[in-house]
């Protein structure tokens, strides 16, 4: 199998699921225990926390361990919105933010807050004066994500935040940069972003763990609350085997970022190149500016989505149509709709998104199969 | 080190963390992608489901996975409040809930919910006449945890939902089940309840993970909005390797049940005998009947907790005074005081919590060592 895949999840690093072990073996203790166990984990956790701090630009304190992406996604939204309340009740977040994002924003607009939806580009940009044209006195919050998950747009998020905030300096920027560690340098400070959501499984660490910053003196109010740890911003027992690989995932990440992207985006040159000449009316999707270096998201007229993944899967390459972030859904994409996609057109769309196990091989099979592929798909549709 | 802390946290069953193994190897997709990678990762999901439903008294379509029990418990709490809101906005807890269950029933009643506390016997249990004494038409749910995590009281839950329902049948019963997985048999249909939290890391599973059973039926909103996974209750990647794990941990724990607390019955006699023998003062803190086998919880007059436990983390003991789900909390114990304990003599608990690791030996040590750790912790108080 070729594995083409990695915007959906990517594998475990070796040394990642070495590190996890121990805390799967004989230092399991809990982290709020008192004894050696509890204190041998609690320093796992701390490692771990200046380890993720240092990776994204940040200070260790303003890292609260999740349980996911998605979570620090609802944490930021929703407990940023519901403190800074008093202040307004208006938000702002762009067309195609991850599910995180637009369902925290669509809850709380069941909830009394108003949302506006900030229109994108067709290139995939954000245009940062266009979104401080939405911002008002009663704005709270303000959400961009960094890298889109299904195109691969990289937002520059210190233009964002200066626009927004030239607009409203209360206003708060967050942003889901879930796609962006390991495929781009991150510097949260740099960027003077307020909120930003991260996930372990994007970047060679584990399922089930994702971390949120949130700036020193952001007010926050918990999404799930109990016996207080992480500050009272995210009770119960702390994933420390989680957390310890999600800490070290970060650190090589950041580390190999632009070893990796130079190796990727040559490969994805290829990769264009060969699709190009095997499908002469292939539609990329989003601009290839400002584009992390192994994603390839594209159209074949023609065709449709769900049965060029089948095909590809039966002759052994694991890509997506869509994201995999959305459980089971048969739309089209709503992040190509907000590019201007034709609905249409969008049905029959492929990212591929090579990644730290990619190689030249797998591009060389992918192009071998694609044209017998392509034409079956087309036969069907 | 003699681990005496099993309500804590427990170490990962050889075997569980064998299944994760593989979830952190080669068969690392995301259940949510279509291809094989996808396909795998699924049918994990789905056959731990089917386990951990065996093992409560479930279907399978009840079980949503979530990060944790703490977040199981705000998913039942917050989630059920927020839908029923039309039918009333009354809830009821007893006094000595995890503070998963507190901690949000205090979020509602910040936001328009009223909070009735049902106090607790000094025995530990929860009188059910008295408990359907507090329920109104207006109250929509009801919450006693199935066994406390500090004094290890068992409630008859079957006794409690029909109590609840015969004073009011549309109030639900949601039961915080984390300390009785594994502890003693559950069967939810059989109990009549309605909502349950339950946690891997206490049952021999990793930390990060949990489950909320919801029954069918039942109204929930979401506490993590995004992608839609687990029916739309509770978005986010799936913790591949963490749910298996959770799935064959649970069927373990449940085919154990009976012949673990017929051991560690009689270890814990045997531990009981020698610290009345060592400590003629001591106050056992809770009744001895409907008690999980493992748990001994105990009060030292002319102590401090903290001390004793350092006393003994020196000594190669690891124990706990209070739980180890208050991070970093020095207050005495809530689940003391509301059982009555005099507030100066909670400060000196200790609960030893023997497990599926615990031996005889350990017992002899740790008799062998508390005379002197009893009259040096007695000294510095």
């Amino acid at each position: 199998m070729h594995y083409l895949d990695h915007a959906a999840t990517t594998p475990v690093l070796p040394e990642v699921k070495d590190l996890m072990l121990a805390y799967l073996g004989d230092d399991f203790g809990n982290p709020s225990s008192v004894h050696s166990f509890g204190r041998k984990a609690r320093e796992a956790v701390e490692v771990a926390r200046e380890r993720f701090a240092q990776a994204v630009g940040t200070s260790p304190a303003e890292i609260i361990f999740t349980g996911g992406g998605t979570e620090a996604d609802n944490l930021a939204l929703k407990g940023a919105a519901e403190k800074l309340a008093g202040n307004g009740r208006h938000l702002i977040v762009s067309a195609f933010e991850h599910h995180g994002v637009l369902d925290s924003a669509h809850y709380l607009e069941r909830h009394g807050f108003e949302v506006t939806i900030c229109p994108v580009e067709r290139s995939g940009h954000v245009d940062p004066a266009r979104l401080a044209g939405l911002v008002r006195s009663g704005t709270t919050l303000v959400s961009v994500m960094t890298v889109n998950n299904e195109i691969g747009t990289i937002q520059d998020l210190g233009m964002i935040s200066a626009a927004v905030k030239s607009a409203n300096p209360h206003t708060l920027v967050h942003t889901d940069a879930v796609q962006a560690l390991g495929n781009i340098p991150i510097d949260l400070h740099a960027w003077n972003v307020d909120l930003a959501a991260f996930s372990g499984h994007k970047i060679g660490g584990p399922k089930g763990v994702g971390a949120c910053f949130i700036r020193a003196g952001v007010p926050v109010e918990a999404v799930i609350h109990g016996g207080g740890h992480e500050k009272g911003l995210r009770s119960g027992t702390l994933n420390v085997p989680g957390i310890a690989a999600l800490g070290l995932a970060a650190e090589v990440a950041a580390k190999e970022v632009y070893e990796k992207n130079e190796r990727l985006g040559a490969m994805k040159a290829r990769l264009l190149d060969g699709v190009t000449r095997i499908v002469p009316d292939v539609v990329i999707n989003g601009s290839l500016e400002d584009r992390v270096a192994g994603n390839l998201n594209i159209c074949i007229p023609g065709t449709e989505g769900e049965t060029l993944l089948l095909l590809l899967d039966q002759a052994g390459f694991a890509c997506s149509s869509g994201s995999a972030c959305q459980s089971g859904a048969l739309d089209p994409s709503h992040v190509l709709l907000a590019i201007g996609t034709p609905r249409e057109l969008a049905q029959g769309s492929l990212r591929f998104s090579l990644g730290r196990a990619s190689t030249d091989e797998d591009v060389d099979a992918l192009l071998a199969s694609l044209p017998e592929i392509v034409r079956r798909a087309r036969k069907v549709a």
